[in-house]
C-alpha cells in the first residue's frame, strides 16, 4: 500500500530557492514611489529592507542559493512531511486523491518560518540589530519572534488589535521567544497615536499595523522591517515548501490535476504553488487555485491596481488585485486572510490565467476545518480551513463530473493558537456573513482613481 | 556531518509493543481488592475496563501485537523524527551529546495519543459505545478526545478544575474533537457533588477527577473508562517511543549513557526507558532518570505502599510510590505532573534499582523551557520542561566530571495550549516553592498505615 506520508532525509532538502520571476510571460510593472508615482529603485527601500533582501526582491536569477546557516534552521522541521489524507477522503466519497503539506510541524506551528528565518539571517548579515513587523492572526508575528530570537536579533510586533484580544496565546508565545508584541494602533508610533485619536474603537487592521512597524523602523536606530507575506522575496522563500512537494510526489510516481492554497497576502499559496505554475508555465497540464475568505475578497473582486500596502500611504504602490489600502474586513471575520491586497506575483498569475481563485463563506470553512480534524486529528487554522473548504468544493466537482483528481494542497499550519475561533464556531457565535454589495461598490470606486499598471 | 534529525519510513514503524512484565527480575505485587484487600483477577476490572485490554494489563508476553487498525492511526503522526539537539547543547557548553523524541508532532502535541488511540481501538472492538477519562493538564483528555472520535465512541473528561480555568483552550480543543469536558469536581457524579458540598472551593486534582470519571464509567451504559497513565497497558502501548528511538539510534551508531523523561503517572517516562531497561537488564551500561516536580515528589520522598488510585478508594489498591490518594499539589504549581502515584512499574525498577529519579523546582523547569523554546524553537509543555531541567542537570554534571556523554529524552510535548504557565513565569508570577516539610512527614505518616506490597 502506498505510504500515508513522505518523508524526506535532511539530505533531501532543497538547496535552492526557486524565483518565478525568471520565467514570468509577462514581467510585473515596478513598485511606485507613495509619492512621486515613479518607479521606485533598490535605493529607494533601503531604509526599509537591508540591500540582500532588496536584491531578492528585484532578482530575476531563477535559482537561488539558500545559504548554509538559514538550512541549518529549516532543518529543525524541514523537509516537512508530504501526507496523504486518506480518512478525509472516506469523508468525502469523491473520486479525489487528496495530498498536502503539513506545514504545521513547525515550532510556530505555520509556514511563516520558511521566510522569517532568511530575513532573520539576512538582516543580521547587514549589520541590523532589531526587526519590526505587524502580524494579523498571530503566526507571521510568531515565526519572526522565534527567527529574531535564533539570530540574535530584537523583535517587535504590532498586532492588529482585534486578534491580540481574541488571541492571547500569541502574545505570550512572542514573548516567550523573546518578542514585545503590541496591540496596534498604539501609542508608540505617531501613526497609532492619530489613529487611536480619530477611531479610539477601530478593531485595527492589517494596514494600520504595516503603517506603524514600517514607521517604527525607518526611525529607529539599526531597525528593519520584515514583511510576512506579499513581496517578491517572501514568495521566493516560501518555494522551499512547493520544491519539496515535487520532491516527494516524484518518489511516488505522483503528478497532481490541482495545486490549492489559501490565499491572504499570497505566502503560503505562492510557496506552494510557484514551482507548478513553473511546470505550467513550460506546458505541464495542472490547474492552480487559491482560496479567500469572503469577507475579504481581494482575488476574486479586487480590481487590479496600484495600491499602498499599508493605510498611512508609506509602502511603494504595488500593483496588485486590492480592495483599498482602506479595507477592514467585518470583525466578525474569524478566518485570517484579512490583507486588503495581494502579493503582485500572484495577481500577475491570475491575470495571465496561469492560476484561478474562489471564495469561501467562514461558515463554510470552519465546517470542513472541523471534519479535516475529527477524521485526520490534526487541527487546522482557521486561514487553512479556507483551502480545505476548497478541497470539499473540488471534491464535490470531481464527484459531479465523474472525473478522477488528484489534489495536492497546502495545510498551512494547525490552530492549536486560534482556539478561540473554533470555539466561537462550535458554539454558534460566528454568522454566515456575507459582505453587502454596497460596500464592494465603495471598494471598486475607492481602487478606480488608483494609478493602473 | 551528522544529520540534525533521524526519520524513519512508514514502513519502518515497529509492529510490536514491548513488554517488561516478561523481563522484570521480580514481579510486580498484585494489585488489592480496595475493600478486601485480597488480590484483584481480571473480572474485578471487567466493569472498568474491557477485557482485551485487561489481559494486557496482566500479560506476561514479551512482544504484543499492535492492530492494523491501530498502526493506520499511528501513521498520521508516527514514526516520530529523533532530533539532535545541536543549539542547545551549544548554549550548555558541556560535554554532551543531545538526542530527543519529539512526540510534540501529534495532532495532540504530546505522546498521549499512544495509548489513546489503542484504548479507543480496543473498547470499540469489544462493544463499547462511550469513554470517560480525567486530565490534568488536558493533554491525556485532548488524546482520548481525538482518539474516540477517530474510532466512533462517546467521550466525557472530567478536568481537573485548576487547569479548566487555567487552560480554557484545552476544553476548546476536546471540544472540536467532539469530546465533552467537565471541570471536575462536577455535578454529574455523586463523588463531585459530594466534595463540592464538602469543600466549594477545592481546586479539584486527579485523584478526584478518576473517581468522577470511574463512577460515571461503572454507572452508565456501554460505557468504560481509560487511564491515560500509571497501569501496566498504558505503558506498554507507550513503548512504542523508545522502540522507534532505539532503530533510529541504531541507524547512526549511537548509544545513549543517559536515558530521561518526565514523570507524573510514568506514561511518557516508561515510553522511552522501557526498552532501554530491557537492555540495563539483559547487562548494558545505561541510566534511566525519571524526573519530577519537587512539588509532588512521588519517586524521590514518596514512600513505596499500598495505595489507592483515586480520591474515593474506588481503584484497586496498587503497589507504588506514592504520596497518599488525598496529596494534592499546592495550587501555585504550574508544571503538570500533578498526580499523588506513579506506575507500578516504574516503583518496581525504582525499588530494584534499574533507575533513578530527581526533583526539580518550578523555576527552574520554565527557566530551562525558555532556553530551550529560544534555542531549538520548539516550546516545550510544562511538563517537558521537568525533564528539560534534568538534561541541564546532567550537562553540569558531565562538565563537573569532564566526562563525555550521550542523553536521550523524550520531548513528551509542546506548550503551545499552555502558554498561560509561562506567561505566568515571564511575568513573575510564579514562586521558587519549597514542599513545606511538615507536609511531607504528613504524607509519610498518613502512608505509613497503608498496606505493605
Amino acid at each position: 500500500m502506498e505510504p500515508l506520508k513522505v518523508v524526506l532525509e535532511d539530505n533531501e532538502i532543497p538547496r535552492q530557492w526557486y524565483n518565478i520571476l525568471a520565467d514570468l510571460p509577462e514581467p510585473l510593472s515596478p513598485p511606485l514611489h507613495p509619492a512621486t508615482h515613479q518607479p521606485v529603485g533598490p535605493e529607494d527601500l533601503a531604509p526599509i529592507f537591508p540591500m540582500n533582501i532588496i536584491e531578492h526582491e528585484v532578482s530575476s536569477q531563477r535559482w537561488i542559493d539558500i545559504p548554509e546557516e538559514v538550512l541549518e534552521k529549516y532543518l529543525i522541521w524541514r523537509p516537512s512531511p508530504l501526507y496523504r489524507a486518506r480518512n478525509f477522503e472516506k469523508l468525502l466519497d469523491a473520486p479525489v486523491k487528496i495530498y498536502y503539506k503539513n506545514e504545521g510541524v513547525s515550532p510556530a506551528g505555520s509556514h511563516k518560518p520558511n521566510a522569517a528565518i532568511p530575513m532573520a539571517y539576512y538582516n543580521k548579515q547587514f549589520g541590523i540589530k532589531r526587526l519590526t513587523t505587524e502580524t494579523g492572526a498571530g503566526q507571521w508575528g510568531s515565526a519572526l519572534s522565534m527567527a529574531s530570537q535564533m539570530f540574535g536579533l530584537e523583535c517587535r510586533v504590532y498586532m492588529v488589535k482585534v486578534s491580540f484580544e481574541q488571541k492571547p496565546y500569541r502574545r505570550m508565545l512572542m514573548n516567550t521567544w523573546g518578542a514585545e508584541c503590541l496591540s496596534s494602533p498604539s501609542e508608540m508610533t505617531q501613526i497609532g497615536r492619530q489613529i487611536r485619536a480619530e477611531y479610539p474603537d477601530t478593531p485595527g487592521s492589517l494596514g494600520i499595523a504595516i503603517s506603524e512597524a514600517i514607521e517604527d523602523a525607518v526611525t529607529s536606530e539599526n531597525t528593519r522591517y520584515a514583511l510576512g507575506s506579499v513581496l517578491n522575496h517572501v514568495l521566493l522563500y516560501q518555494t522551499i515548501i512547493g520544491l519539496e512537494a515535487q520532491k516527494q510526489l516524484e518518489k511516488i510516481g505522483v503528478y497532481p490535476d490541482v495545486v490549492m492554497g489559501c490565499c491572504g497576502g499570497g505566502s503560503n499559496f505562492g510557496g506552494i504553488s510557484l514551482p507548478f505554475v513553473r511546470d505550467k508555465i513550460a506546458g505541464k497540464q495542472v490547474e492552480i487555485i487559491g482560496a479567500e475568505p469572503s469577507s475579504c475578497p481581494t482575488l476574486t473582486r479586487g480590481p487590479f491596481a496600484y495600491d499602498f500596502g499599508d493605510l498611512a500611504k508609506m509602502t511603494p504602490l504595488l500593483p496588485m488585485h486590492t480592495l483599498g489600502h482602506d479595507y477592514v474586513p467585518a470583525p466578525i471575520h474569524a478566518g485570517g486572510l484579512r490583507y486588503h491586497g495581494i502579493a503582485p506575483i500572484v495577481s500577475q498569475l491570475l491575470r495571465l490565467g496561469l492560476i484561478g481563485a474562489r471564495a469561501f463563506h467562514q461558515l463554510d470553512t470552519f465546517d470542513a476545518g472541523v471534519k479535516w480534524a475529527r477524521s485526520e486529528g490534526f487541527v487546522p487554522a482557521p486561514e487553512t480551513c479556507h483551502v480545505i473548504a476548497a478541497v470539499v468544493d473540488e471534491a464535490r466537482r470531481a464527484k459531479e463530473e465523474g472525473k478522477e483528481k488528484v489534489i495536492l494542497f497546502n495545510w498551512s499550519g494547525h490552530g492549536l493558537i486560534d482556539l478561540t475561533s473554533y470555539d466561537a464556531y462550535l458554539s454558534g457565535n460566528l454568522v454566515p456573513y456575507e459582505l453587502p454589495e454596497e460596500e464592494i461598490q465603495r471598494v471598486l470606486k475607492a481602487v478606480e482613481n488608483m494609478p493602473k499598471p
